[in-house]
């Protein structure tokens, strides 16, 4: 399934052409707002399940004059002509067939969905269903871009992670990488709403949300094979957590708080330096200096994942905090950066816009 | 329809027996909340469409050990025998025929819908669509409390107004018995989201809400109608006004801000006498001090209107601004304001809290 | 310092004078709240540092016509003939010399502040400054109702517990009562605005706190030695837990997710018969069915704790979930709630509401 | 005060060297995070009230490794050689003198403090305090854009308008223009809580704010005689409107609602056409089709302004209601704009980005 030549967009000016299916969703549109400051692709094709007919910006009035391409049908051979690569932004279990035919047919494909996340389909049957794919589950890169940036360039199709896994697996990797974790880590993340995607469930309300707290899916949800499926491969063992995850009122960003406990004790001086190391190169990833803990707005509306640390002696742990923005880099923002190592264009672009503070 | 004897059940013990009709929406949770803690009363049966068969605290575990009871369906037949008073708490068009049965049952009802709310019913069938229980239009008193209070001690089917009409024709009332309005007058309002009661929405979903702005129904809204039947009785001549909701990210809470052009301009401090005097005896009503505006918060969970004003020399206007809980004096706590009203007790027996601040 | 005899008040129509030193911060203007509907007592007397002269009415306008006092200066002296029994809520480190003055003016009070819920100086001393008032220390019960209502009705001064003790220890209490713990319990709490009262830090203001989720003072918040010592004297041994408060956007709440390793697996059901037999007499604690997790908005604006649990047998981890009001269980309510012990009057008096839903 | 000759800065690839004064406040941050991304300039030097000395990402720690700049004093003489353009985000008042200063240094100013968009001394002084740079009040160009385009390539000293003004005179310009209006328009506006700057007024605080509406200032807001001003001089004759306030619990968004009573009713669909005809060839305003009204989200974050109709027959007014992001439009991204066509760069330069949905 490795591509023996991608080549670039012939021609200095002429742009990848890129379709995204399931356009109208939360992942969607926010893809549609960073690819139309980016510089080197064209949107050429959108699909919608229930906006067939409309315009993309009578469905989102901000594009108004920016965006104005009719959605269409996400029937895969009508639309094939119009472009090179695809986002598939589309509800879980629904991208698999959709994915399955792009990629088959020659497309490059970045999936949005937990359809190609899980490279042992035994574990996808567990936590989901039967898959109609399988063959390319080993296939797919799993697009947590700064584990797996090496694989991208060849890519054919590329499983953006889920927004917890996000935000959890880079609070952990140098930990894991640098064998200092013993014991289950427990992983408590608190969610904005838009993490749920655009839903009408009644519990998804603002008169249920605002002015409300509450966990959900404790020990159970769905993400938690993720983070142990790259943990796992990082620490090069078989690797376990647990997840509790919580809804927070606001729309968007994703805060885990992570309590681990060390085999030894290097200090809080050095396990810092060790983040550091680890994520020296890398232009989306910070570090923040010691007393300082990430805050969901510093990150929102970019690309950017801020990490905490503190190590408390009194117990002996030490609490990883990351944030981030659970539609960006969380979601379309990663997506981008995956495209971005996929065609060798700089890593940010397009991404490079700071958190709309306040 | 008057009835000619509603005896005060007997024994200085003895409750009267109520029943909620649509016990799960947020006008009859908000309902329970108030009658549970009402001495005179005592709640017996509870229907719900949706959660038949559950008990009322699995769907609002805030119930839980206070208000266990089962929910039924709605069979009038089936809950006649437990109830001698019943809250309607249904969708507009659906409450007709069950509070026809009801009535015709020889029960009390008061109906939260706007069902029974307009007494005309060309103006009804105008703004809403065909009425199933014309008869009842003219029979029900239109429960504002403050403006028919005589009515309703002898009445056996009261409605109680929109939420958007209580702060709209509270605020304008002592104006209009003065003679004292000339032209249009304008009503800017901005209600919390739960005005649009317990829905899936995606327009109310907490994404969609949160953060978020905007005007809705201008010129259009429902609650037009009433505002004019209610003005135009007080008026003493055919009244038009000019209604513009709004949709704040709140939960609770509606102000109203309206714009009066004043045949003669006797000055602001008199204009705040003459409120004062219209609402000297109600134990609900308040007219702030000068420079005073209400915010929605002072009233919140507490059965209070607050009325400002403010008359403009410069461009000769006069601003009222009313702020009420839409669930509470807008919806569920007038109806139990009606109900104490109608059974003789203490206006205020039941709603006697103060806002819930902050 | 236990009071041999306090005479209820006499005559059965006899209401309590209560005074409220800082009426106007948030648990004070909560207090009142309350208070006015509490038919056992009247309040006589209310002090405020910032609105001295000012009616408490203009302060907070919800309560206009209903509670029309005029702050004082917090001088004892002057005001100590209007009141048997006063409630302070004063910034910590202010309120050690007016509770001193008071007791030993022979007021009995409760005391809201953090300066006597630590019976150990050196430990007050490390977490928070010198005390002005250490004879004091041992004499105060600390006042979570459910662990000390035996030496309630002698005692002569209360220390209302911090919000985040009450939440944790009422959902660690059951399991340390029955040696089940082993190990750091990780305390992962998530508090609404109002946990840091009426302020003007910026920190806390509208644009800085709205659409953001973050940590503070992990592994150092004072709450900290609260837990401990109340757990310590439950386990009959020295208890260390780890505390990480973070901050919610929203005004009301605090949700604590706590994580506990168990010395042996009893399975869930039989860890929620512990629970419900540690509680079963509580009016205000309920124990959550299997299944179901508290939220916050389900208790808002209540005297209510509710409890959720879930046994994880992947990981080997027991999580318990507790929901208060911070500024009615977490503060006021509860202060409340040790009044009516004191006085022995029924627990539920004035605290009898359903929460504030939605 | 008109420059004679103001050069583009020479070479393709020197970029313009700009300052800003007061980079801290809300406005001064935004600004920063949209000139991080403008290709033609680069930030030099950042001033700070209370974090001189610090960098700007240690206040920003959303800016950390985008923009590290350390704060300084508003000194002018030590950073005149650093900067060719100023941006002044100063408090009211306090941006006189330096502007004065910087102005009389041959500097270019943007100023977004209202201290110079009012160009009568007197007015001025009635509705602020005595001016000490009055001589500029007359040479400054009230920089709405759309409005005044053709003295912005000249301009030395640009008064950025109010974030009202904006959002209203916008809506309203076309139909003065048209010689339409006659009596007096009612403009009800509601903004977000950034629109008071960064602040540590208890008002402000979340607790206040959150779950709250409220009207202020009404009728006596300063931004009042802006909008008469630019309406006066649209209409050529004197021009009075009614403003009234209000504050929404959100971050960031102005709608305005405004009511126009027309000398003719040309009908709806000719007033839209008046509308387009108007701003046909403005990159950020746009003019929604019939049945479309704006909301705050379609345009937060971006720096567009969209306007919504409706004429209403039944009582003959104009219901023109307008959108903007106070923070972008109402301030930094406006003063970009006018950057942008004081130096011939395309007016969108730095602002192409469509709105944070959701």
């Amino acid at each position: 399934m490795k591509s023996p030549a991608h080549p670039k967009p012939s021609g200095s000016r002429a742009r990848l052409r890129v379709a995204v299916f399931g356009a109208t969703g939360y992942a969607g549109v926010e893809l549609l707002r960073i690819l139309l400051n980016h510089p080197k692709v064209s949107l050429t094709a959108l699909t919608s399940q229930r906006f067939v007919g409309k315009r993309v910006s009578d469905v989102y009035p901000s594009l108004l004059g920016k965006l104005d391409l009719v959605l269409q049908e996400a029937r895969v051979d009508q639309l094939a002509s119009r472009f090179e690569l695809a986002f598939t932004s589309l509800p879980h279990g629904a991208s698999m067939e959709i994915v399955s035919t792009l990629v088959k047919g020659g497309k490059r494909v970045i999936d949005l969905s937990a359809d190609f996340r899980l490279h042992d389909l035994r574990v996808y049957e567990k936590w989901y269903r039967t898959h109609q794919a399988a063959e390319l589950l080993r296939e797919a890169v799993y697009g947590l871009t700064e584990l797996h940036r090496r694989e991208l360039p060849k890519a054919d199709l590329v499983a953006v992670p889920g927004c917890y896994p996000t935000g959890a697996v880079l609070g952990l990797a140098p930990l894991f990488a640098a064998k200092l974790v013993q014991g289950t880590v427990l992983i408590d993340s608190k969610s904005g709403v838009t993490g749920a995607g655009r839903s009408n469930a009644v519990e998804l309300s603002f008169s249920e949300v605002n002015e409300n707290f509450k966990a959900y899916n404790v020990g159970v949800h769905r993400h938690t094979p993720e983070m142990e499926q790259e943990l796992s491969q990082i620490a090069g063992r078989s690797v376990t957590v647990f997840f509790a995850p919580h809804l927070v009122p606001m729309s968007r960003g994703i805060l885990s708080t992570m309590y681990v406990e060390l085999k030894r004790s290097p200090g809080e001086e050095r396990l810092r330096k060790i983040y550091e190391d680890f994520y020296r190169r890398e232009p989306f990833v910070r570090v923040l200096p010691s007393g300082y803990f990430p805050q969901t707005k510093e990150v929102r509306g970019s690309n950017d994942c801020a990490i905490g640390l503190r190590y408390d002696s009194r117990v002996g742990r030490l609490v990883v905090i990351t944030a981030i923005d659970n539609l960006v880099k969380g979601a379309a923002g990663q997506a981008v950066q995956n495209m971005n190592l996929m065609y060798g264009w700089p890593e940010d672009e397009g991404l490079r816009g700071a958190a709309l503070v306040p």
